[in-house]
Parts: structure tokens; C-alpha cells; sequence
């Protein structure tokens, strides 16, 4: 019966939610148990002179997000997020992490009873205590709603195009794992359901910080070794801070796509290291917010502000010291100190004692 | 006195191996526990005219191995294997896996007896039995030495313009791998050692077949998405492979330098990714062994070799379904099975069900 069938909503249309479009669109057209419209959460913005959801509607494409790909006629873009969530069971949310509290906000206690989240969004949450959360615990007590998480190595570009890749669900509930795995795996885009929520999470905020350092080594002039070094020490700091602050998971969690690819990937290919070069080429000459509007056509850097999160809750536990890297990286893009102090910072981590 | 004092000699002057001259040579100096003097074994060829060793030995650098880096004048370029370990405590094995054999023979029964030996060899070694081993154990079978391993991830140019990089020494003897870390480690190769000797070498050997796949993808003009799935499953193969074969090993060996971060860098800058890019772009118009001739100036290549072993092995076991990438990269080296299909065999692969 029609009124049984799941009901998927999008909330966030940048380059990766549009990406997601596309696939769940075309994902539940195949799949009895899903409701076949798509509705897709857009910031209503005025492009060459049209709006945005207009032209998404009518083209079926993002033509400022995610030119050259059509999306599925299923997929309906409205700018109205209550509009796009009150009847969804499954509500995908996938805004830059730092927009997400506003976004939440006029969903607070109007959407379905036994509806879940799931967050694609990568950062940190600093709630009103002053404590650094996690976004999916952010929608677990702002909207009631259980919460699973998406993270990957999924530059979004390449995902549309249809090369392959893997991603990683967390969820606590292997049901809903299981059933959001049908929403998004193709033959093309394979997923694994992992039961380290916090962790997955994590990985996937953790890994931006972790870029920063690699695209200072490359403005640097430096190799792969020390790139490699970076992404290595980045992750050992990324498993400690798990351990210190996250519940029990295990340790091959960090060996799925969450973890280990998605940080290579992102230290070879995204934006964050890209913005950091160019940070390191410039000698000073420009601010990390200037070359994020220059280089990025609108798209939001997500790492300089997880540092700063990070750090916010590190120095609050004085253990600034125990992760050399992800506070050095704060303290480059805060000014603090230069970029090419940078592994001066290593020479000594604590794992090589 | 002088007696006492412990001399380290290098078997092998290739790229690697004329990095680690450089480096130890420049250690000795500065170290009381070591003899000044560091021999170095050249297999001698003729360079514009001139002997090798003749060279290196009065220009201090090996003009067709390592251009443009000065050895330390402490380091001696001999052409006799055995001239240069027969009385040396230390001896450090960095030749391509393939010539350990013919160039061990000639030391059998002539080392000092509590001489221990070091390879920084990738690959594995066929045994007379036709059994698949490390060429640790060959070292320690062939002349009776411990054998300790170094691998990381070190790409020779780089470590030897001083790049800041990182190693892993494997020892299960504690304090010749302390004495090893004297010999190597400087404010820019940062080692750590490791007691998992088995784990540490099969990381370095098997890291190669991976970074073949990973050069695969290049030259299938896939992006990063599909690297990292490859690097990662590279990774989970190369987990399950010391699983099944190698003693009980701690779980954190594999974020060493010689696990993670030697298996990224080596997907990224390697000579091995490089011939496999080319081999997928020449759409079979020539063989690797013709594009290792063409692309590196008398180097030689691991991986494919590498491969062919660990099929040896793994088909004996009638395994090798439980490793669909280490055996699609064999088949396709081989001839067997197109480049193009690399990742159909990664679609429906163990770790995603």
C-alpha cells in the first residue's frame, strides 16, 4: 500500500548532496519499498538570473553544484526544509556542518514519530554548555531522531561520474542500517554497515584537520614521505582521540572507508588540501577565508574550523600536547605560528618514543 | 678501543641503497660506538668509461643511482661482496629482492658469528621446496645470521634530499633493534621499532602488488575515490595474508610507517605505479618488462614479481578467492585478464558482505 512506502528526504543540495540525489533518486525508482519522489532541501539562491530549485526542476540539474550531471526527474528541489522533512522516514542531511543548527531548527518536534536522520555533514558541533559534539548527537537532542552517519572516500565529482568507490554507514540499529544501505548502494558505490557510529563520525570530521596538513606539506614542496608521515601521525592522532573520547569500538572500524580512505583521499584530492597549499604558496599574503572564496565557488571549507573545535575541546582537557599535529594545524591556519614550523612539530611525536 | 668498535657495511648501491649510505656514513661519524669506515658493496658496471666503484669512490656520488648527493667520504665503494661483510657486524641488504640469492652465496660460512644481517629487500623468495618465504628467512637460513627488516615509506630521493619521513625497524631482538635505530634514524628519518619482523617485511613485499592496482586505476583515468577503495582493500589483503600466514602479530604494526603510510605513498609515487600506469594506457602495445626497460634507467621493478609469488602461494592454498585484488593484479600483470577488469573483481569483494 502506497501509504507504507519509505519516504526519503534530502536536506542539502551542495556538490555532495546533489550527488546523493542522484543516486537515491535513482535507487528507490528500483526498489518496492520506497515511496518514488525525492524531495531535496534547496537554499534558494538566484542563478543567471533563475532560481535555483527552479532550475533543477526543469533542467534536472544543479547547475551550480554539480554542473554536467542530470539528476533524476524524481527528485523535486524545494526551498522550504519543514516542506521537504515533515513526512519523511528517512531524512539525509548533508549542509556544511557549521549551517546545521539553523537548518535544524524549524524541524524541532514537526517530523514523523518513528522517522530517522542520518548525517552526512563532517564537524564538530560546540553546543550551549561549551562542550564539542558530534552533529549526529546534535540532531539526536535537537529533533528527537535517531541518528546514523555516512562517511567515506567520496569526492563528489567523481561519485557522479560512476567510479567506483565504497562508503561506510553508522548506525546502532542494524535494521535501519541495512535499510539506508538500500538507499545508497549501486554497483558502483558499495557500503559497509559499521555499529562505531561515534567513530565513523569522527573519521569523517577528523580527516579535514588532517588535510590541512597535508596540503601544507605539498605548498611546502614536500614529497610523498612526508606526506605519508603526515597522514600516518594524523591517523594515529585520530585513533587516540577516539579513544579518549568516544565509546568502546573497534579497532578495524578505523580500516574501512571511513577511516583510512577517506583521509587518503581526502589528503590527495579535496578542497581543504587544496585551500591549504595555496595557504602555504601565498607566504602570508592571504587569509584562509580569502582563498576559500577565491578557489571554491561558494563551497565551504570544513577542516580550519574542526581544527579549531578540536582544539577548543583539547586545550579545555589540557591535552594540547598529546596531539601535536591537530593542534599545530590549528595554530597555522589561526596565525599562531608559521606554516613552516610545521614539522618541526613531528620531529619528536610521542610515536616515535 | 678500536676493536670493539662496531662496523656496519651495505650490500647494495642502487637508489635505496646509495640513500642509506649516506646515511649511515654521515651516523658513524658522529656515533663513538661505531667504526668510521662504512664498505660499501657495489655490483660494478661501467659508467661513461669509468668503473662504478671508481666514482663513487673519488667523486662521492653515484652519478647513475642517486645523481646530484654527495656520499660521505667515510663511505668505500668495493666491488667484492665479501671484502666488504666478512668482518662487519652489521650488514644492511638493499639489493632487488630477485639477486638476494647469487648475491649471498659467496658470504655463506665466512661472516663474523655474531655479525647480525638487515634487509630492506622487497619481495618474497622461492625456497628449494618451491615454499613461498620472506628473504629474512632466506638470509637466516642461507648464512645463519639474524635478520632484521626496515621498511616504510621512503621513496629514495626524497629521504635522501632530507624530507622529513618516518621507518619501521622489525627486530625481535630489542637491543640490535636499538643499535639498528643508532645506525639509521636522524632528525629527518624518524624510526620506530617493532618486535612483528614478519608483519614489517610482508608489508614492505606485498605494499608493491597493491601500488600496481593503484597505477591501474591511473591509467584507467579513474580519481582518488577508486585509489583509496583500492588502497584500502590493498590493505585489508595485505592484513589477512599475515593473518594466514605469519606468526601472532599486534593488530598497530599495520599504522607503522611500514604498513599504512609506505602502502600510500607507494600507490602515489612509486616506480611501481608509474610502469602500471603505462602498461594500462599502451592498451597492451607493449609489456611491463618492455615499459620497466623504457621507464627506469636500469631500476627494477617488485611489484609484478611480488605478485606472481604470492599467487604461487595463495593458488597452492587453493586461496585465492579470499584475495580477488592480489589475484586480479596477478592475471592482468601476467596477461591473463585485461586491465579493464580490475574493478569487477572489486565489486562484490569479501570485505563488503
Amino acid at each position: 500500500m502506497a501509504s507504507e512506502l519509505k519516504k526519503v528526504a534530502i536536506v542539502g543540495s551542495g556538490n555532495w548532496g546533489s550527488t546523493i540525489a542522484k543516486i537515491v533518486g535513482s535507487n528507490v525508482l528500483s526498489n518496492p519499498k520506497f515511496d518514488k519522489q525525492v524531495k531535496l532541501y534547496v537554499y534558494e539562491e538566484i542563478v543567471d538570473g533563475k532560481k535555483l530549485t527552479e532550475i533543477i526542476n526543469t533542467q534536472h540539474e544543479n547547475v551550480k553544484y554539480l554542473p554536467g550531471h542530470k539528476l533524476p526527474e524524481n527528485v523535486v528541489a524545494i526551498p522550504d526544509v519543514l516542506e521537504v522533512a515533515h513526512d519523511a522516514d528517512v531524512i539525509i542531511f548533508v549542509v556544511p556542518h557549521q549551517f546545521m543548527p539553523n537548518t535544524c531548527k524549524p524541524l524541532i518536534g514537526k517530523l514523523k514519530k518513528d522517522a530517522f536522520g542520518v548525517s552526512l555533514c563532517k564537524g564538530f558541533y560546540i553546543n550551549p554548555k561549551g562542550d564539542v559534539d558530534l552533529i549526529s548527537n546534535m540532531v539526536r537532542n535537537l529533533l528527537g531522531l535517531e541518528c546514523l552517519v555516512v562517511m567515506g572516500a567520496n569526492i563528489a565529482s567523481e561519485v557522479a561520474s560512476g567510479q567506483f568507490c565504497e562508503a561506510t554507514i553508522g548506525s546502532r540499529n542494524k535494521s535501519h542500517g541495512l535499510l539506508l544501505k538500500e538507499v545508497l548502494q549501486t554497483d558502483y558505490f558499495r557500503i559497509v554497515v559499521s555499529e562505531d557510529v561515534e567513530v565513523v563520525e569522527a573519521c569523517g570530521a577528523l580527516k579535514n584537520i588532517v588535510a590541512i596538513g597535508a596540503g601544507f606539506c605539498d605548498g611546502l614542496n614536500f614529497g610523498d614521505n612526508t606526506k605519508a608521515a603526515v597522514i600516518r601521525l594524523g591517523l594515529m592522532e585520530v585513533m587516540k582521540f577516539c579513544d579518549r573520547f568516544y565509546q568502546k569500538h573497534e579497532h578495524r572500524t578505523f580500516f574501512e572507508s571511513c577511516g583510512v580512505a577517506d583521509l587518503v583521499t581526502t589528503c590527495y584530492g579535496g578542497r581543504n588540501r587544496r585551500v591549504a597549499e595555496a595557504y602555504a604558496r601565498c607566504l602570508g599574503q592571504k587569509t584562509i577565508p580569502e582563498l576559500e572564496t577565491e578557489l571554491l565557488n561558494g563551497q565551504k571549507l570544513q577542516g580550519p574550523e574542526a581544527a579549531q573545535e578540536v582544539n577548543h575541546l583539547l586545550r579545555s582537557k589540557n591535552m594540547e600536547n598529546d596531539f601535536p599535529l591537530l593542534t599545530a594545524i590549528h595554530r597555522i591556519c589561526s596565525g599562531e605560528q608559521p606554516v613552516t614550523s610545521l614539522i618541526d612539530n613531528l620531529r619528536n611525536h610521542p610515536e616515535h618514543l
